[in-house]
């Protein structure tokens, strides 16, 4: 078996930097990249984010789609790759409109990245902290996505908050 | 007449653990604990979440309910205790859907923590960090929720944020 | 040409506490402040706020208003003033109600503060740490509100965010 390899949590809000911040994180490790995508781009305002992003990476990625289930891209990497999940909460928001159980796909999820041999940086958002949302399944995603969180930075060797493109360490050696 | 407690405010969004967090708080005092639900179950949703913090909370709570006024309770605290409000947003949610004038229900709940001679911790809402609402009423519980916290805040000894399950020290001493 | 005064970022939610606490930071520079304030009052909610805040700040501020172009104002400081920008969230939301492209609206922004002879402290809302909005204007306005933070706190000398009124250092030095 494998030496697990660090797992790095970063938090934001929408267009918080915290995907710019994240990449600068993985290009540190000077490792081999995959750029673990979860995204679906159902429209044209999430095609040209999509884009938008892959632009901003550059070509010295590797990247593969995994809207719904990780677990088989994770399980293919090797110790010697560092892997960008960007982002946490587009997968959860797929599995939700699938209408899967959100706590078994949780498990699942958590399962895959203990599971993944390769160096992990985990991009998620935080959605809980405007008012309480008018429609139930927007309520559902937010307790769903705040487990999440939770899970996931309980697991996680270094968890770091950005806003405004900053970062704040709530866990984890400084930087 | 008593010296004042130590009074600690845990700030967090929803779902983000902030409840379980001052739960530990409270635990480690090693005082007999008693919890002041601000709650009011009115359907299904909220029923199953007021239940389920609860199971979690386990037998060695004495439980309070006040989702109107919290004095009685209060008044009723002695010095060995140790009591977890939980939460002043729905407690200020209680009072908006009473129309109640906030400003002054403010001031008698201000009035009640000071008043009262158990150790006090006190978890609220972070309301304010997302899209402006449509809707006028939803404005002016964000903007009550938000003078709220800081009247708080001011008045804490130690003032706590709680981001997906882990803690942020604004206020007081480390943990 | 002037020496760059100091610019300094400072973020919260609604009903932080941001502009009090900006207030107190402009203060505590001694010199000669001035106000800009960005809000357009277009109604009476929006009027009485307007009107609380220049009741709270007291008559020793000089108050220029520039809810659209903020460059001449700006031009016109002096290397003695303190400039408190009030604020960028208010001047981006009537850019974009004006239908402007609000990338080169941003521009012209940052070149206005770039070009201020005054010391600065800007004051610029988080609004994407909720659910992501309904409607498609809400998420635009997020996004180049998030684009528009990050720019100002990479060209700050101090960042700070304000939760319940209690400031939380992003960046430069400890207050």
């Amino acid at each position: 078996m494998h030496v697990r390899q660090t797992l790095t949590l970063v938090l934001g809000g929408a267009a918080s930097g915290k995907s710019a911040f994240a990449e600068t994180l993985v290009m540190a490790t000077g490792k081999p990249r995959v750029y673990l995508a979860t995204a679906q781009a159902f429209d044209d305002e999430m095609r040209a984010k999509v884009d938008r992003h892959r632009d901003q990476r550059g070509p010295d990625w590797t990247t593969l789609e995994a809207p719904h289930d990780v677990a088989p891209a994770l399980s293919g990497l090797h110790t010697d790759q560092v892997c960008l999940l960007d982002c946490a909460t587009m997968w959860l928001s797929n599995r939700m409109l699938a209408e899967d159980d959100l706590a078994t796909a949780q498990d699942k999820f958590l399962a895959a990245l203990a599971g993944c041999a390769a160096e992990l940086v985990v991009v998620s958002n935080e959605v809980g902290q405007g008012i309480v949302p008018d429609n139930a399944l927007a309520r559902r995603f937010r307790d769903a996505q705040g487990r999440l969180n939770i899970a996931l930075a309980a697991r996680s060797d270094r968890v770091i908050q950005v806003v405004a493109g900053l970062p704040l360490i709530l866990k984890g050696a400084p930087l």
